[in-house]
C-alpha cells in the first residue's frame, strides 16, 4: 500500500494502458494526434462556467513518468511484456498544449484544452486531465453562482468535512477561491495555496466549558477577534445574550466582530439578533450564517430580509451538491496517417449533440469593439483568421438556421501555449490574479447570461469552414457504415 | 506552492487550532474528552449503511505531527504566538480509538467511532476524520446498493474521470470494491490496493485506425481477452458485426470475451446484440454496458428483459450523485471537569434529531440466536453488560412508546480498540477481507432492510439507562438556559 516512488502516471483508466500498448506494438504510437478536452452542458443550468485545473494539470504533465514501481506493478500483475514495458520507462510527455486561463469564462462544446501529441502520450494523459479539469471547474463555476447572488457580502468556504476526500477539500476551495470565494476554513489550503483562512470556534468548545458565558470568555483570552457561535442551547435566549454579555464586559480588549448562526430559521434568528445587537449598540458586528447553504437558500433569505452579512458556505459548495459531475470528455479530433498527414476524425453518436467536432482548431471570444461585450464565441479550423474578415456570420451549431452578422469585433483568441514539445513555456499567474481576472471577464457578459436561474444561452458557434468540414466528416463515416452492411 | 514536509496534520478546519489554542492558554487542552463520530440519517433513503475509511484514519493518526513549514505557516503567516506554536510541536496523538471495523454495516445515530483524549488533540484530529468517513462511508453504501440490484453479476468501477480530484478516485474506488464491486479502471488503485483492474479501449482506438475492423485486429494482435467497443459509428451496423467478424477470423487466437455499450438505448441494443452474437455462435461472449447506470437505471434495464452480464459503473457511484454528502458530525460527549472527574455534556438543538447522547458508550448489535437475525443495534453506557441481561427492552429513540422486548439474544460489541494511548493496537484485515465480510454480515439481516427502495426502518435503541441519562442532561442545560433569562 505504501510506495516511496508512488507517481500519478499510473493514475488512469486501464484501457489508457491496452491502447498505448496496441499503438506501440503497431508502431504507430507516434503519429500526431490532435484531441478537444471540452464538456458538453454547463453545470447547474448556469449561463456561464469558470475554468479551473490547469495549475494542477501542469504539474502532472511536467512530472508525468512511470515510476520503478509502477513498472513492476504493470510488469508483475498485470503481466505487461518486458518489450513494451521498456518503451513505457522511456516514455515522457512530448507534446504541445494550448488551454484558456484557469479562471476563463468558459462554455459547453468549445474546446478548452487542447492536447498535440505522439498518439500514445496523449492517451496516457487523458484520465488524469479530465479528473482534474471535471472537479475543479464544477466548484469554480459553483461558486460564481454563489458570488452571483451575495454581492458584495463575505464568502467563506467551510466545506472540508463533507469532501469527497482530502484533494477534494483542498482543490475545491481552490477553485472556489477562483470563482469569487473570500476564504477557507482549510488551514492546509492557506498554506498551500495562499488563500486567507478563517473560522473561530465549534459548539463543542461552549459544552467543554459548560456554559457560553464561560466558553466566549476564555476564547476572548486568546483572540482579538471574536466571532460567537451562539447556537449551542437557545441562540436567542442564550446564545446572543451571552455574547453581548462577554463583549460589554471586555469592552475595547476585543472586537466583537460577529456572531454566527447555525442552525434554526436564519431569516428569523438573524432579524432577531441584528436588534438585539443593535440595542446593545453593536452596530459594527456582523452576522455570520451557515448550514447547508447555498445559492438559492441565500436567494431565499434575501427575499426573506434576513440580516445576514456573511455566509460560511460548506456541503453544497465543496460537493457541487446538486449536480456533482461535471462531463468534460477529451475526444480525437485530427490523427496523422501512414504518409504523415493529418487527417480529421469524428465520433458519430444517436444523440447529435454528441457527435464530435472534426480538425484542430482555434477559439476565439467575439466582443464587439462599440460597447465591449462578448458577442460569442467562435469555433475556427486551425488557419482561419477572423480578425482579418470585416464581418462574422454567426450561426447556432444546432438550430443552424438562427444566425446573425457581427461587425466592429476583436477576436480574442483564448488559446495559450502551455507545453510546446513537451517544454514547459507557460507562466502560471498567481491565485489572486485568476481571482481578480474572472471577475474582470464577467463584465464582459450581460447580466442575461450571468442570472442563476433560467439564464440566456451564450452563443458557441463554428465558422463556416468548421462546420462544412464537420458535415464532409459525417458523410464519410456514413458511407463506410453502409459499405459494412453490404 | 510545493513543501517537502508537507503534512496532513494542517488538513483541519481553523477552528480547530482556535480552539487548541484556548484551552492550551488555559491550561485545560489535556483534560479527557469522549466525542462520538455518527450520522444522523443513511444515505440514498437505503436502509443500511457500509462504513469505510479506517484504514485511511489510522494511517493519518499514525503520523500526525505538525510538520516545520505547517509550524512556519502558522506562526508567520496566521500570527499564532511562539509559546502555543512550541506546544503544537510536541502534540503527537495519545488518546484511545475505538471503532466499528470496515466493511461494518452501519446505521444513523449509533457511535460508530469514539475518541477518548486530551481534549486539544481530540480536537485537532476532527476535521480530517469526518472528511474521510463521510466519503469512504458514502460510496461504500452506494457500492452496496448497486451489487444488492445486481446479484452475482460482475461490477467494475469506471468513475475516475469524474470522480472530485484524485483522491476520490482511488479511495472511493476502494470503498466500493468493500462494497461488493469487482473491479476498478484505475490503474493506481489497483498498485496501491491490489484492487483487480479492468477495461479495454476507447472510442478514439476506432478513430485513430478509422474503422471498427481495423483497430479490433489491432487490439487483439496484443491482447488474448478481447471486449470491444461498439459503439463508436453505429452499434448494430458496424460495431457488432465488426466484432463478430474478427472475433470469427482469429478463432482461437483471442478470446472474445465480450462487446461494450456505451450509448443509445441498452436495453434494446442489448437484446439485438444478444441475438447476433448467439447466431454467430459467441454464445459465452458477454455484453457489458456502461453509460451513466446507477441502482435506477439497472434496475429498469433490468426490468425490460435487457441481455446485459456485467455492469460499468462511474460517475454515479464515485461521485454520490443522488446524494453527494453523507453528514457525520463528531460530538463531544463526556468531559473530564477541574475536579478530574468525567461529566457527561450535550448540545441542544431547535431540531430534536439534532439533540446529541450524552456519555461514553458501547455500541451493540443485538442477534438472535435462534433464526440468527440482527434484531436492532443497541447503545448502552459504559458500565453496561447486555449479555447478561436475560431480557432487554428495546425502544424506538424517537417514539419512545414502540418498544419490544428480546430474548435468546447474543449482543456483539461493534467496537473495536484501534489506538489506545495513542499507540495502534488494530491489526487492518485484507482488503479482500473486508469485502468478504461485508457480504457475511449483509445475511443477518432481513432482506427488508436492504431492498434499495422503501426499506424497514432497522431499530437502533438507547439503552433505559442511556436514555435517562439523556434526559437528566436535557433538563440541566433547560435549567442553565433559563437561569440565564433571569
Amino acid at each position: 500500500m505504501s510506495y516511496t516512488d508512488d507517481s500519478l502516471a499510473l493514475h488512469t483508466d486501464l484501457y489508457q494502458i491496452n491502447m498505448a500498448e496496441t499503438y506501440w506494438e503497431d508502431n504507430v504510437h507516434k503519429r500526431r494526434a490532435v484531441f478537444d478536452l471540452y464538456f458538453r452542458k454547463l453545470p447547474f443550468d448556469n449561463g456561464i462556467g469558470v475554468f479551473a485545473g490547469l495549475e494542477k494539470i501542469i504539474d502532472f504533465i511536467h512530472h508525468f513518468r512511470f515510476s520503478k514501481s509502477d513498472l513492476i506493478y504493470l510488469k508483475e500483475e498485470l503481466g505487461y511484456a518486458d518489450d513494451f514495458i521498456d518503451y513505457l520507462k522511456t516514455v515522457r510527455f512530448t507534446g504541445n498544449i494550448k488551454s484558456v486561463r484557469e479562471g476563463e469564462i468558459v462554455f459547453g462544446n468549445e474546446p478548452i484544452l487542447r492536447v498535440e501529441a505522439p498518439l500514445a502520450e496523449a492517451q496516457l494523459i487523458e484520465t488524469a486531465l479530465l479528473n482534474i479539469v471535471n472537479y475543479q471547474t464544477l466548484i469554480a463555476t459553483k461558486a460564481c453562482r454563489i458570488r452571483q447572488t451575495v454581492g458584495e457580502q463575505q464568502l467563506m468556504e467551510f466545506g472540508t468535512r463533507r469532501a469527497h476526500e482530502m484533494d477534494a477539500a483542498i482543490w475545491g476551495t481552490r477553485a472556489a477561491f477562483i470563482g469569487g470565494f473570500d476564504s477557507t476554513s482549510n488551514v492546509r489550503a492557506g498554506k498551500l495555496f495562499g488563500i486567507p483562512v478563517s473560522g473561530t470556534h465549534a459548539h463543542s468548545m461552549i459544552q467543554a466549558y459548560r456554559d457560553e458565558y464561560t466558553a466566549f470568555k476564555k476564547y476572548a483570552q486568546r483572540h482579538k477577534n471574536c466571532v460567537f457561535l451562539v447556537d449551542t442551547y437557545d441562540t436567542l435566549k442564550s446564545g446572543v445574550p451571552n455574547a453581548i454579555k462577554v463583549a460589554k464586559e471586555l469592552g475595547n480588549q476585543i472586537n466583537f466582530t460577529g456572531v454566527r448562526l447555525d442552525s434554526g430559521d436564519m431569516a428569523y434568528l438573524s432579524k432577531e439578533a441584528r436588534k438585539m445587537l443593535d440595542d446593545a449598540g453593536f452596530h459594527e458586528t456582523k452576522i455570520v450564517a451557515s448550514n447547508d447553504l447555498d445559492e438559492e437558500t441565500i436567494l431565499s433569505l434575501q427575499a426573506q430580509g434576513a440580516k445576514i452579512d456573511a455566509w460560511g458556505v460548506g456541503t453544497k459548495l465543496i460537493t457541487a451538491f446538486d449536480q456533482p459531475a461535471l462531463g468534460a470528455v477529451y475526444k480525437l479530433v485530427s490523427i496523422e496517417n501512414e504518409h504523415g498527414e493529418m487527417v480529421d476524425t469524428i465520433k458519430i453518436s444517436g444523440n447529435p449533440e454528441k457527435v464530435t467536432t472534426p480538425s484542430m482548431k482555434k477559439l476565439y471570444r467575439i466582443v464587439n469593439t462599440i460597447n465591449n461585450r462578448a458577442e460569442g464565441d467562435y469555433i475556427t479550423l486551425e488557419n482561419e483568421y477572423p480578425n482579418e474578415e470585416e464581418k462574422l456570420k454567426m450561426f447556432h451549431p444546432i438550430h443552424t438556421y438562427i444566425s446573425k452578422f457581427v461587425t466592429n469585433f476583436n477576436a480574442i483568441n483564448l488559446h495559450h501555449d502551455i507545453f510546446m514539445d513537451g517544454k514547459l513555456v507557460y507562466e502560471t499567474p498567481d491565485l489572486y490574479e485568476m481571482q481578480a481576472y474572472t471577475k474582470d471577464q464577467l463584465d464582459l457578459f450581460w447580466d442575461e447570461y450571468k442570472r442563476t436561474i433560467h439564464p440566456e444561452e451564450y452563443a458557441v458557434d463554428l465558422s463556416q469552414k468548421t462546420w462544412d468540414n464537420k458535415m464532409e466528416n459525417i458523410k464519410e463515416v456514413r458511407k463506410m457504415v453502409s459499405g459494412m452492411q453490404r
